[in-house]
């Protein structure tokens, strides 16, 4: 019989994943493996520890596959598990979430919500934000209708998010590696970031980390949007100079920034980004809360147990 | 040849209502009307004082038409006009940007957006809101997928919205005083508000201020809904108890609330609500910049000239 591992750090409703004549066995993602597990097949990850992984990669012996939850799966890429293991991915379970988190930041940036807290808290009414206003004044970020988002990163889950966008009024592009039209959306080449950042009022940044999108978002490339855009980014921390951020923030460089992710997480206490004005802080929270990966399982273990192709193979 | 005043405190592209042989004048909506404007046939109002409805009403004896970009226009009902003057509203200049304040409002609830802004200006980095989470866990509001949103006052507002939450996975059910099934949405009477709050997440208030609505949200009604639930209110704050309201929040009766109306506006000082927990203040912020209220005027001039009906009538 076939033993598979699922870890106990998400709470999974494993009742949807019997019947494949395998045995399900539940482990701790923070500690070593306990040696009546020693002989899994599979391993499914979920915020796992780098020791654990690392035990994973040397003492799991007859480990045939390894499904992480999360949509990146670095970790996994990066424990040293042989060519024999399969390894896939999550992609797929935080496209709804990540959108709608996302999503989210957007509206925070054009209403100013965040703006709007400071005032409460202080006991004082943020009277110009509300009443009177113009609709959409030139040079100011305040709604998404005909606002020209640009989407860096264009993959699953700016799939989910450009649908909701256009509802909202929105102009939507994207940059990804193959440019095209992906769901009816133009994609361009990264070549062509340059010249769609001046035209662009929201910049939402869903690139993955790797040493290729290191400071893809740089001093230079944030001189070149609207004094009023707003930088979102979901993806990873990496991909945007925090220091040139600052920077540019503080001197009213861009309109303001909502950061997901960062550099280093938790932000560390000398970061000068807490501070920085127009910045919407989110303690990387868009996903972390896969959904149906019950069904990223069972689908994977029937193709598992079939013989076929995995989903999400990396 | 006809005069029209239109007001200065919206910054009106006045060219788009030309070329229908009317004489357009600029006037100031907080004073009282020039001897040389005494003749006007027809008034545009935004945000007019008392004082300056009042005189329109008293010495503007030729006056046959008022147009108010107000979606309300409780305040030109009110100031005494005359039968023989048609007054009309702004209704629908207004329904986009509330439908997407709104659903931002929702969703800073949802992904407590508030709740991060405390940790952040306190240089706390809210760790319990990120990373690994559960996916929408029982008696709690976090998403909008699966959501029940009760939207009570059901018109051309939560008509532009409910698309926008069932895209992003909601149940949307109304209340009006026209039960029926209205853009596939379905709408009960209000009759029936005792039996739907229960099974609601999200209750949206979009009621107009009238003696019939004062305070429908009451105490008892509140207890009537989930203890997760957030109470979203973007129509008139006198529809909701707001001692009541203060209590539910204080007591963990309900889940939250976002307020963008209040009895009382600015908020006074004294109000309880400024330090209430899970309670999200806008300061009426939803509507206030009507969208192309050049086209509503030049459309109800044109059938104003033409002696047709107009839009909007009151």
């Amino acid at each position: 019989m076939v033993k598979l591992l699922y870890p106990t750090s998400h709470k999974l409703d494993i009742s949807l994943v019997e019947g494949f004549s395998i045995e399900l066995c539940p482990y701790n993602v923070k500690e070593l493996f306990r040696e009546v597990d020693l002989d899994a097949e599979i391993l499914v990850t979920w915020f796992n520890s780098k020791d654990n992984l690392k035990d994973a990669a040397t003492r799991l012996k007859k480990l045939r596959w390894v499904q992480s939850l999360s949509a990146g799966a670095n970790d996994i890429l990066a424990a040293g598990f042989g060519p024999e293991v399969i390894l896939t991915s999550g992609s797929g379970l935080h496209d709804h979430t990540v959108a709608e988190h996302t999503l989210g930041l957007i509206l925070n940036a054009a209403r100013r919500f965040f703006e709007m807290r400071d005032y409460q808290m202080q006991g004082k009414w943020p009277g110009h934000l509300g009443g009177m206003q113009p609709d959409r004044p030139p040079g100011a970020f305040t709604s998404l209708c005909d606002a020209n988002v640009l989407i860096w990163g264009f993959g699953n889950i700016a799939r989910t998010l450009s649908p909701l966008l256009l509802a909202l009024g929105a102009r939507v592009r994207g940059i990804a590696r193959q440019p095209g039209i992906r769901s009816g959306i133009e994609v361009f080449s990264d070549q062509k970031i340059e010249e769609l950042l001046p035209e662009t009022d929201v910049l939402l940044m869903m690139l993955p980390g790797s040493q290729g999108t290191k400071n893809v978002l740089s001093a230079q490339r944030l001189e070149l949007l609207p004094k009023h855009a707003w930088v979102v980014n979901v993806g990873r921390g990496m991909a945007l100079d925090e220091k040139a951020l600052y920077e540019a923030l503080h001197k009213g460089v861009i309109g303001g920034a909502a950061l997901d992710v960062f550099v280093t997480e938790p932000l560390p206490e000398a970061s000068p980004l807490w501070k920085a004005p127009n910045l919407i802080l989110s303690p990387h929270a868009a996903g972390g809360r896969p959904r149906d990966p019950e069904g990223l399982i069972a689908h994977n273990v029937r193709q598992f147990q079939a013989g076929q192709k995995l989903k999400n193979v990396l």
